[in-house]
Parts: structure tokens; sequence; C-alpha cells
């Protein structure tokens, strides 16, 4: 189930998306998540979505960048903002298969993104109300958060990558 | 004056700097956020010490790149990472000269900075006491925080070019 702060008042700047358009977002996202997860990374991908259309793609590479930045969100930010040319994304929204840690929450805040779609909570990180609200903070800019879509099989890779590595397969 | 969240105690850890060698650390991040500044960028400057060495330099790069994530702490991160070859950034030291915004406080929690100095406060957005504490958050490392190294010389740069662009100069 979708878990939104927002109300339907709130949505009259956001893209409306179809429920069809959400999940194919996610899965998109979920596509990158698995992508990392072959280059023995963690599973967590990122898509950016302007005008209806993805216009950037991240994955978590922390291991293989050996990058202390190198999350999925920040990954698909940076190339949001190469590609249009503005470090503001204001009309642009983030689909995230997990919840944000600090870092990443801070830095949707800087780059204005509008909406942030997250699959899986992380109840030990998460700081769009699980472990803390980030979002809460002082900012000059305010995301809309929708937390818990494709929650299920964003947070599947995930559980069994921690599995597999506390059994050492 | 500078102000510091550790005891005598915690310091064990830490590297222990001269009054000389914290001064010269600031200075060499505050030559980063005059070099900012000629480029037309809000001047903020870092830099991430190693065994008494600087190994990376950082400065504010929004502008000219178009990266919302282009803030001096984040680029003297990637360069440390770069130069050690490891996201793990647990014996390095990061000076700056402007207190951290949520985006860089995640970013040094996430590379395991050992200590953080920075130089002036940030009202509006600093995040490690002024606007928020995001390093009280829950995480899975404390970073050890002193503020107030050389605020004066760190903040007048900024408030010159505030007041400068609101004059339009």
């Amino acid at each position: 189930m979708m878990k939104s702060r927002i109300s339907d008042m709130d949505e009259r700047n956001s893209q409306a998306y179809t429920e069809d358009q959400l999940s194919f977002f996610m899965e998109e996202a979920l596509a990158q998540a698995r992508l990392a997860e072959l280059d023995g990374e963690v599973p967590i991908g990122a898509v950016i979505v302007q005008h209806g259309q993805i216009i950037a793609r991240g994955k978590n590479s922390r291991e293989e960048s050996q990058d202390a930045t190198g999350h999925a969100e920040i990954d698909a930010i940076r190339q949001a903002c190469h590609q249009t040319g503005s470090w503001r994304l204001n009309d642009c929204d983030l689909f995230v298969t997990l919840e944000p840690c600090l870092m990443c929450a801070g830095a949707i805040i800087q780059a204005r993104i509008r909406h942030l779609y997250f699959g899986a909570s992380d109840p030990k990180s998460g700081m769009a109300g699980s472990a803390g609200d980030a979002f809460a903070l002082p900012a000059n800019h305010t995301v809309r958060i929708t937390g818990g879509l494709l929650a299920g099989p964003c947070g599947d890779p995930l559980r069994s990558f921690f599995e597999r590595k506390r059994n050492k397969i």
C-alpha cells in the first residue's frame, strides 16, 4: 500500500501519473537495482522522470567506484543535471527502490526534485520517516513524498542480498 | 572562538593538530573558496587531511558544472575516495569554510570522515547545529565536529559575495 503525505490539492503541480506509469517507472528503477546486483553492489536503483519520460538512470556503485557518494540517487541526479544542463530539477520526479539515506535526501532537496517515490522502507537509515525525517528539517524546497510503491518487489532483492551475505553463499 | 562537542577523552583517536596546523588547513580551504569565487561561484572551499597531509581539495562548482551535488565537500570527498582508492575515509578529517548542508552532512557520514572542522556557521542551511542537527540523526558512524575555526575569515567572502549580489555590482 502506498503512503503519501500529500493531499489531492497538493498534486496540482505534479505530473499526474497513472498507476501503470508509476509501476513502470519503479520497474525501471528495479532494473537498475538488478544491474547493480550483477556488479556485486547492494541492489538499489533509481530513475528520474521529466515530462513523462525517463531522462536519467542510476544505480548503487559504491564498491566498484569506491566512491562514498556512489548511491543510485546521486548517480541519477548528476546524470539528470548533465542531461538537462541545469542543477535545478524542479519539474523532475525521482523513483528509487529504497528509502533515501541522509546524503541522498539532501541531494534530492538540493536538486529541487518535485516528487520522490520510493519503494521499500529502510528502518535503519531511511530518512523519509523511518529512521528519521530529513525532509522535515528547514529547507528552501519542499519535496512531495510517496513511499511504498512496489515495496515488496523493491525490498526482496535487498533482503536476499543481505541474507546471502550473512550466509556467505 | 572554537566550539567543539568533543571532550579531550574523545580526542584519543583523532590526529592531534597544533593550532598552526588547524589554521593552515582552514587557510587552504579558504584558498579553494577564493578559487570558487573567481569562477563566479558562492565562495566555499574544503580540504581533506590524512596523516597530516592534504590529500584532496574541493570547491563549490554548482553554477559552472550545473550539478546540484557540486558542493565543496562532495567534490573533496570524491577526490579523496579516488586518491585513497577507498570509499571509507575513517582516518581523514575534513576542513570546510562553511557549516555543511544536509547533503554534505550525509556525505561526510557516508564517507566515515573522522573529524569535521568548519569555519562560518550557516543559520539558514547549516546542519551541524545551526538550522538543524543532521549529525544527531541515527547513523552507523559518528563524526567529531569542531565549528568556528577561522569563522571570521571564512564568513567574510560569503557576506561580501551575497552583498554584491544583492546590490548587483
